[in-house]
């Protein structure tokens, strides 16, 4: 059987990928997860509990290297996450630079190792307003380069699977409700606290499609 | 003054691009060096060196991960560090999957956050070889992905520094000695022992290339 791995995070874009690869690709699957030092750490347990209900194998892997590189962010440093509309100028704040690249570089380099055919991500086309690194020629870019880099050290059919890269988060949704995601058991708060809060850009986003669907959330929000 | 970050490992490559751009770039230069599990850690103190003497800031970025990632090579894992001509099949155990890409990424995103305009990195062409991603296509779709990956959250003219990429190892050498770089603080070899081994691939590139040169290498070598 053919392997695959796939970036989680915890949140609904990644879990519907993690169970797509899963349930239709017919691929062994390993799920990795990144601690990049966020505030909303609470996503982690979710996406290793997401990997449990895959029955696949998880790993953490932790980039939190260094403040000078991640204290840019507010999603990370000392600033506050703003609240608001997702696309937004305010939410620039969120951006880590360079964030996907770290975390696609390392993981491209796991999956080397592990010798799969396919490593999936969830960026999706909502993302690609305010993150640089979630647009397509961006990832046309970065698999030459995966590619190029890693010839004899990887199996020669490894290349990057985005399925959702031009979905909105709301045929993203529909996508998840397909597969049977219980939805519940993701994480979309920036603000790592004991409920969503509601208010910050990521819950906003999803409280949005959610309606845009004429569906029902799941999740219990603290303010809304 | 416009601003330059450097990798630098402790060898003699990058060491000659760190002083390039000191010497020649009139930019206030910030120099950066990784730990990821390398055996060969005594060049971390070179690098430390270098930085020191160019009388720049020097930062210690650790991406000694997770061995799952890193096991796989004889420089980070179990295995040993072959010895031979540097190009041969043998040395293909010395390759970390995906290294360069990792590193670049998290240093441009040190170099966006230092709102630098040139990222350098001491890759050549006698690297081209043995690890793929030291060639010049990977490099222009690593910057293409980079620069798209980044739009708003760095300076807007940051580009890769690469300045040896089509240079052999004795037109590196020569570019050192035209810098006045002493060579003796430079840390090549493979194997962290008291003295570098003249024997693995590492020492024996870099005898060959000032042997070439009709130079003298001012290292003494335990068993040349």
């Amino acid at each position: 059987m053919s392997k695959g791995v796939c970036i989680i995070s915890g949140g609904l874009d990644s879990c519907v990928v993690a169970y797509d690869m899963k349930k239709n690709l017919n691929l062994e699957m390993e799920y990795i997860t990144f601690d990049y030092g966020q505030k909303h750490r609470k996503e982690i347990k979710y996406a290793e509990q997401i990997a449990k209900d895959l029955e696949s194998k998880w790993t953490l892997l932790n980039i939190n290297y260094h403040e000078s590189v991640m204290k840019f962010s507010s999603l990370t440093g000392e600033k506050e996450v703003p609240e608001g509309y997702y696309a937004e100028e305010n939410m620039r704040s969120t951006v880590v630079p360079n964030r996907n690249t770290i975390m696609l570089s390392m993981a491209w380099a796991y999956a080397c190792t592990a010798k799969a055919i396919l490593l999936g991500c969830g960026a999706h086309a909502g993302d690609h307003y305010i993150y640089p690194d979630c647009r397509p020629e961006y990832f046309y870019h970065l698999e030459q380069a995966f590619q190029l880099g890693t010839i004899g050290c990887r199996h020669d059919d490894l290349r990057l699977f985005v399925p959702l890269l031009n979905y909105e988060k709301c045929d993203v949704i529909k996508a998840g409700i397909e597969l049977g995601i219980p939805f519940e058991k993701t994480w979309t708060c920036y603000k790592g606290l004991e409920e969503p809060c509601g208010k910050c850009g990521s819950c906003d986003e999803r409280i949005r499609a959610f309606e845009k669907c004429g569906l029902k959330d799941p999740v219990e929000y603290a303010n809304v």
